[in-house]
């Protein structure tokens, strides 16, 4: 069920199979020569709308913009601060819980250290708002890079590679265009570095060289099942 | 240019051609038995759209989001705060306009008062934060019924009635389930009232069974129309 | 009873007469080159009075400072932020909320459209604070424009015009300086214009030279009257 | 000038006189059961309208709201938090600065603690925020008590006792009623109590009863003629 | 039990003890050319040491950072807003009151105006907050001023003068300098000063050359003996 | 340079060598049964202090309190939020450039995720505020982790550990109370847990056993080393 398509008593009728939620949450953040910047998104919402094909579900409307730190001064890419984004999460999150949501999963497709984070914080702060409401808070990276080992040549393979341009040759390959050179940019570690582009000119941290469909198909599936089971634990609360 | 599905490199080459950028922003609001949630989210998208395939412009991607005062307690409605939507457009416009953007509109599908207010109120900020930035802030609605004169026959009609479902039947014809019931809810003046469904239980304003296909493609046209020339007066910087 | 002119137990005493409190909020705006810039204030404060001395109702100390947009800038105009504004409304409704103090009327003499929204947003939020709070939010102009059918002259009166120059005669006749020029500024529509002044330099909209001190006379008996309805309705919870 | 009575043409006129501007700053709290919830208020503008009548100097529209920490749950006190005295004062400042204002005397009546020092606080982030504004922060008290020595007999005398009540009595006498006993609580040296109304009931701080309208008009023009000094050396920038 | 020397099980053998914490604030604060720039968290983590080896007692880690308003710019102040001291110390409280904590003193050993007053504020909010807290907030100075009738020599020293540099000499003798120079510094009264230094060279206020360690050890004797019976009351809840 | 210990005109002296200042963050955290809760403070400070006496660095006071998110609950954490700990973070570092300090070093002995982040964050928004600011953010742990390759026998050792134990046997072994058991928590993936002491009830992760002092003395000189070139390469700005 996604939210964004269904009638009020749509909503209703569904509130009757369903206390969960996945929430998408993405960025627009340039991928690299050859992705969209809303490919983050994208992945997201790909797989909120597979699970909710196989399980009664509500995927709430997407949220296009995330904190992007090393990406934010490449073309494109749009960020909002981390306050924000708090703020935000906890506002949609509370108004879902009104709504009569208990269960919430906030997946998102942009991996970011001080994004991620963000999501981290404001579910902690959800758990002491509300008693009886159960959270996970994870990225498809992290799901998507368990899914890639045997699958996945590229090492180290992190953003507009190998992994996220074949997930998007499977789900949107309209929106790929060829495909960028291997990149595997080197900042100076603890030191934060005021021109990033210069650190990382392509925007690509691994190899799209060698993606393919059917790898974006494989781990799509294994991103989808991996989660399925997630949600089944979370629902049951059996932790 | 849908900035969604631009590459970073696309990006760069819009940049060349238009600092002009539009922000479609929604809400997650109940639209009457008949509606998607998204109606309002739609209209900005589909209007950002119409009007990107006409002349150079980007189109952010949309911000479902918005603070829906009188439906916040309808089924499916997701609100946020004012604070929260001031901080985010106060975010994405600074965030674009680093980026080398320097005219927005903002387009927002949804008229509720306090949401449009704080739109205002983000845009008068960020006047002042930029001083070579342009910037409009309206709602598709002042457009609508300005065009809706003499087409449309519902008087008073103002959510979810003949003027919205007539855009969504043109525009999304397959998210439309029927016709709601023609509704006109009468609120206590000046008294904020606790439980605003049990005066509004359909989520109608206005009457749906005049709607039609036709109507809405007139409205669609005659809004963009109308939006065209306002952009091509705000680049001008001709006021 | 005006809350500045009693003392501790005379508050005391009041509060076994009434729980009702009206909050008079105005601002420090231009009203032209005739009316004093606390215009606003003087009209919120001057309905209060008049209740107060019809039935038991408290009046709070007026704010004289509000949210201007269009007139920021304008000589005299004092504006504070939206924020601002808001955070005082819940600060003072609240104290008074644990005074004892159970119904309000937030009544402002500003109808500014950001102004005003923000203090229905803190009314929203009040609402939500308080289980047992009743809460009117409403501006001074939609009760004198009811009162005006009839009986004022010019169209699209609304600032410094036919309307506010008349209650100002009738009021505070010592405080108005002859009448300005009719004015009807023409912004362009959805367009956040930097120099409003050069849009707007006589600082008035409508009519000053219609109006009289008894046509003020008037539209003070109409909003009082109206108001009462509004406030016994508000105290009984009839609706 | 009292910026309350200007017509926008009247205020540009005192802009070719003056940059100078007094706040005055007061409180809603009790002054016991015999002076008005309003004093503090009335303390600041009257020190403020005395001034403008010899010199040329704006006198902003009063602030009738601060921070009462130890009266706010005596009957009739109105107390904000200080983060919204902090912002409002801010606001306040920094709009009548963009009027062309240089010199500020935020003068309070209110003299508690929190209250002051939110101002201070308030008085230098400004400081901070304007290359070329001078500012003094004071309370009444500072320039009261130095006048009341070898005037007042109450030794301690703080909160609507002699020195209060005097000049309430000289200043707005119809607002007087009686005198009441004298009081001198004891509260706990650094603990914070919790139920301060048992440890002050009567709402006196000194003796009432020691008051009259004569000192009162001695204590006011030794205030006065302190502050016009000081407003003096603060526009010359002689310190 | 300092709280930073326990181990896990000592902290919940510690609250079998006592629901005390004594939470010394500090500042990094220029004292003159001869005391360390700690001096204040010094004078606070002393007395809190010395009651904890007297009774059962928690002394939390210090804060070295508190809001400098007068010295801000002299070499080696660091000072911070008095927003962020106030949510420090809300959380601290909070996060100490979920441990199982209910008696909190807040012992500060910089007496700062808006710096005390920051955290008085604080305090009255844990005080509603929480229905079954206890709080104290004081300055070291107040107590070290009180016993330091008949024993310090010079009149209103206040800052790196007798009374301060008594104290260090005899808590931490390696670190005092020298002795500086008398100093009285005369700020204009009421009038905020920008550049603070220019008034106020030498960073002293008082007479360093009255100071000994014998001076320092009765005021530091007490300074701990008025504290402990403030604990003891306190605790008692015994006002 | 400890900035704790110095007088004014020390700092003023050390500014004349060095414009390099290290920022100690640690937390007050549950470290096991056997280190105390201050170990992460301890860390950075140890750290700072090492470097100090080997070249000219300035090394601010330590902030004892950070983001503790798994170990909230147990006995003797205290922990603050990311807002505050950010509003901190912002405010030292600014006051400390507005001190003439240039470089910055914000070492953190606790590498939580949400705290390691919230610096992060801070010392991005740092970047903009100030063009000539120069910051490294980073995790002793970070290099801790590094330099243990080879030293350290447990896999995945990584809280009141092996490698935790041995650093503080070796700075601070009167704080040590023997050994904790090995405890290798098992948290969900994904899930946020609200009763974490249930998953984690030891509070070590990793293995106290393998700890010795000699161990520690080799990793804090592999840290201290480390840390060394990475100032040496900010100071150059070689990067």
């Amino acid at each position: 069920m996604l939210i964004t398509d269904l009638t009020m008593p749509d909503f209703t009728r569904g509130l009757a199979q369903t206390r969960t939620v996945l929430i998408p949450f993405g960025s627009t953040e340039e991928h690299g020569p050859h992705l969209p910047l809303d490919t983050d998104t994208l992945h997201a919402l790909e797989v909120g709308r597979r699970i909710a094909s196989r399980r009664p579900l509500f995927v709430a409307p997407p949220i296009h913009y995330g904190v992007c730190r090393s990406t934010a001064n490449h073309p494109g890419t749009i960020s909002i601060s981390t306050s924000t984004l708090h703020a935000l999460t906890l506002d949609i999150v509370s108004s879902l819980y009104r709504q009569g949501l208990r269960n919430f999963i906030l997946l998102t497709g942009h991996a970011g250290g001080t994004h991620y984070a963000t999501l981290v914080d404001a579910g902690e702060v959800l758990l002491e708002r509300f008693a009886d409401l159960r959270i996970a808070v994870l990225t498809e990276f992290m799901l998507a890079s368990a899914a890639a080992k045997g699958l996945i040549e590229t090492e180290g393979d992190a953003h507009a590679g190998e992994i996220e341009t074949s997930r998007i040759l499977h789900s949107h390959p309209h929106l790929v265009q060829g495909r960028a050179e291997r990149e595997f940019p080197e900042f100076p570690k603890g030191i934060l570095v005021r021109d990033k582009v210069r650190y990382w000119p392509g925007g690509v941290w691994g190899d799209p060289g060698k993606a393919s469909a059917e790898k974006g198909r494989r781990l799509e599936e294994a991103v989808v099942t991996a989660l399925e089971a997630l949600i089944t634990r979370l629902e049951a609360g059996d932790y």
